[in-house]
């Protein structure tokens, strides 16, 4: 790996790009700064864009002409905060390589990823004379307080972003010699349930058994959402589930993500789910129901004798191709009215939701993507549904009506959002690599 | 009346005696003293105990000799907190006269309630030589703060304190025309169960599918302790209850427990419950199970994506006689760890637990005091079966091996425990008279 990189990207990782304090509203205008001199040297036209919350980088270079693909790359500069502090060996802020890795927040999560690209385009243009094809950067300063401006963004300046394909290296390989390529990503419906049957908290022994404990009433509803194998009974739930094929669940079977490293990763007592599915499946293409938060009544020391006012929940589901959003949030909401008995006063509320994402892995970019990995990593990638979802994937796909190809250059011990978050350099220099070897050969 | 009752009683009520506030520590001495110097002069030997929390206030007055019944009079001298100030018309302890009432805290709970027994027993001494019967008193300084000393006082005291029966006046009548006896109270059963499955919250794309959910898995635990039609369904919960009797089922139906009545003194949308039982039956005579709070992951603001490590819930149960706490405890905590997965840490503590009380109405105490009632109020009382716990009087049940009689001199819109607390003076009048009528006639 050519020195500078690391340089250039120590100098990026050096300004404390924040996005969700306010102390650091100027830090993130500094690093639109930095990309846009960057972006200058390499001859690409840039912009920063205002916004309510943070600005969105924008820089492009299109001159391949008509007659190339255009991909559009995704990136995000903005980074989680560092405490606490004092659990860093060396400053967040203040990159510091040792024994074969770059520790600074923000390395892995996201700027060293995106900056294998940046670095892959300088490389291409000291090589040759102008780019093989036309490359547009979207850089946004958001991520970590959920982008709550880049979806008005995206809609605004459709035309700009246009694309063939959007590259979006934002996740992790298995290891330093295992690629991976994230294909699937599960959707989101996230509620909010609350129930009141009284006007105020009533006595539970002079009122106990004559009125509608919404608590109670709470629990018998959550509690028939699942049965016990698992399986979620809100009617017509499963009717649009995409089946696996066997050719995919062979696929899925090699994946190494078992019972074991769930145990190790949360603590769990036991890994278990629904019957008939594999960790890797549950974990990617069955769709999942969850209580996310549970409250109502008393809560603190000791006994309080009260019949609570008012009870509630947030519950989530993720959902996975074939299923929709808004269909999903509608089945939810009407089983749920169906099972509340009468004299509760019910609001649903829904939170968050965002569709599920499958890629098309015919296509010529998933195609080039597998080489590229293969060649630079010398094994062909593995590939993975995954459980959590990548909203601007979804954003890509409905606004853009393009797919996005999931390379991750971060590694799983990465500790993004912990303290003394780190990047291998043998991925940052791989990633490059295979960053430069994906652009040449589209 | 005389006047100097009510004159005595504004003394009373003028010392600020609020159990939960430690700047009030002094006043309860004060008040403990106002009351030794008070039955000093009735010749009663009083004395005040020192506990680790408010001292215990006892006087008696044995002259009427062995051959003759001893009763004993609990009452409670503690008052809760006066807040919100700004709501009182006159101030919280300055008693004030206003329309046939005596505004002040306390007075109706217990003060002046209590005190119509001492100012019964000042007009006996005034009109005969010596009194009728052997009269012990208690009051007590922690009841509005669950008396956490006097158990093990009345434990320690058990020699000084026995009696033929004990006498409490802390509840109310219908109306000042329609007395109303206690003849039973629930019990408690309070319990508080966590669950954990995680060693720490998980995120719920990553894990969901595979790992246990504790609040969901609480959630179909409450789900499966009660059915559609308010039956509890923990194995054996009803084997002992007590059967109504056809004619105590239509004394109770006279009972003007109504749903209007429930409905208006908690805003509650229906009144609803357990299926062949009336309202006031549903009140006092069938045990109840309730969620008292319920807890667990995120309840703030907006989504958040994790299944919790940990939930809870305080589930409480009302018993009725027939049943006893220890063993309602143990029902429920076999059936709770039945239903509970494997792969759950189960965590089940007993926070509170009382037996439910049934008055021997047989009792030539029982036919005093409707004597005594009928005679002053001019109507025979009605009987309640209550649907809260008086946990002393499973004390004095326990340790002292005697019922209680429970005769109210308040009304239900004296406002305990809210701003403007009163007593009707017609009801402190008629209190007097039915004590003295009482006392007189054992």
């Amino acid at each position: 790996m050519q020195k500078k990189h690391l340089n250039n990207l120590i100098e990026l990782l050096s300004i404390p790009s924040v996005s969700a304090q306010a102390e650091h509203k100027e830090d993130m205008v500094k690093t639109c700064l930095w990309l846009k001199k960057k972006f200058d040297q390499l001859g690409f036209a840039a912009q920063i864009y205002p916004t309510k919350c943070h600005p969105v980088f924008f820089a492009q270079n299109l001159s391949a002409g008509t007659t190339k693909p255009t991909v559009l790359i995704y990136g995000h500069y903005d980074v989680q905060a560092p405490d606490p502090l004092d659990e860093w060996v060396s400053e967040p802020f203040k990159p510091d390589v040792r024994k074969g890795n770059l520790y600074a927040r923000g390395v892995a999560d996201d700027k060293g990823q995106f900056y294998a690209w940046i670095a892959a385009i300088e490389e291409i243009l000291e090589e040759q004379k102008g780019l093989p094809i036309n490359i547009k950067f979207l850089i946004e300063g958001e991520e970590e307080i959920g982008s709550p401006t880049l979806d008005p963004f995206i809609k605004k300046y459709k035309k700009m972003l246009k694309a063939d394909v959007c590259i979006i290296s934002d996740s992790h390989a298995l290891s330093e010699s295992q690629p991976l390529v994230t294909y699937g990503l599960r959707g989101l419906v996230y509620t909010e349930v609350t129930l009141q049957t009284l006007a105020r908290d009533a006595h539970s022994g002079s009122y106990g058994g004559n009125v509608i404990n919404p608590a109670n009433c709470l629990a018998e509803i959550i509690g028939q959402l699942k049965d016990k194998n698992h399986k979620i009974l809100i009617p017509g739930f499963y009717d649009d589930v995409r089946h696996l094929s066997k050719a995919e669940r062979k696929e899925l079977a090699k994946f190494p993500f078992r019972t074991k490293q769930v145990k190790d990763e949360v603590g769990a007592f036991v890994v278990t789910g629904e019957k008939g599915f594999s960790v890797a499946e549950r974990n990617g293409a069955r769709p999942t129901l969850d209580v996310n938060g549970i409250w109502g009544g008393y809560a603190g020391e000791g006994p309080k004798t009260i019949i609570p006012a008012k009870a509630g929940a947030k519950i989530s589901m993720r959902i996975v191709p074939g299923q929709t959003d808004t269909e999903i949030f509608a089945k939810f909401s009407k089983y749920v009215k169906k099972i509340t008995p009468k004299g509760v006063k019910l609001t649903i509320k829904n939170l968050s939701s965002g569709n599920p994402i499958l890629v098309d892995m015919t296509s010529s970019y998933q195609k080039a993507a597998a080489q590229a990995l293969k060649k630079i990593f010398g094994k062909n990638p593995m590939y993975e549904l995954a459980g959590g979802s990548i909203p601007v994937t979804c954003t890509f796909k409905e606004i853009l009506g393009i797919d996005s190809v999931m390379m991750g250059y971060g590694l799983p011990d990465d500790g993004l959002h912990s303290p003394n978050e780190k990047m291998s350099l043998t991925m940052l220099e791989k990633g490059i690599a295979t960053s430069k070897e994906f652009l040449k050969n589209l």
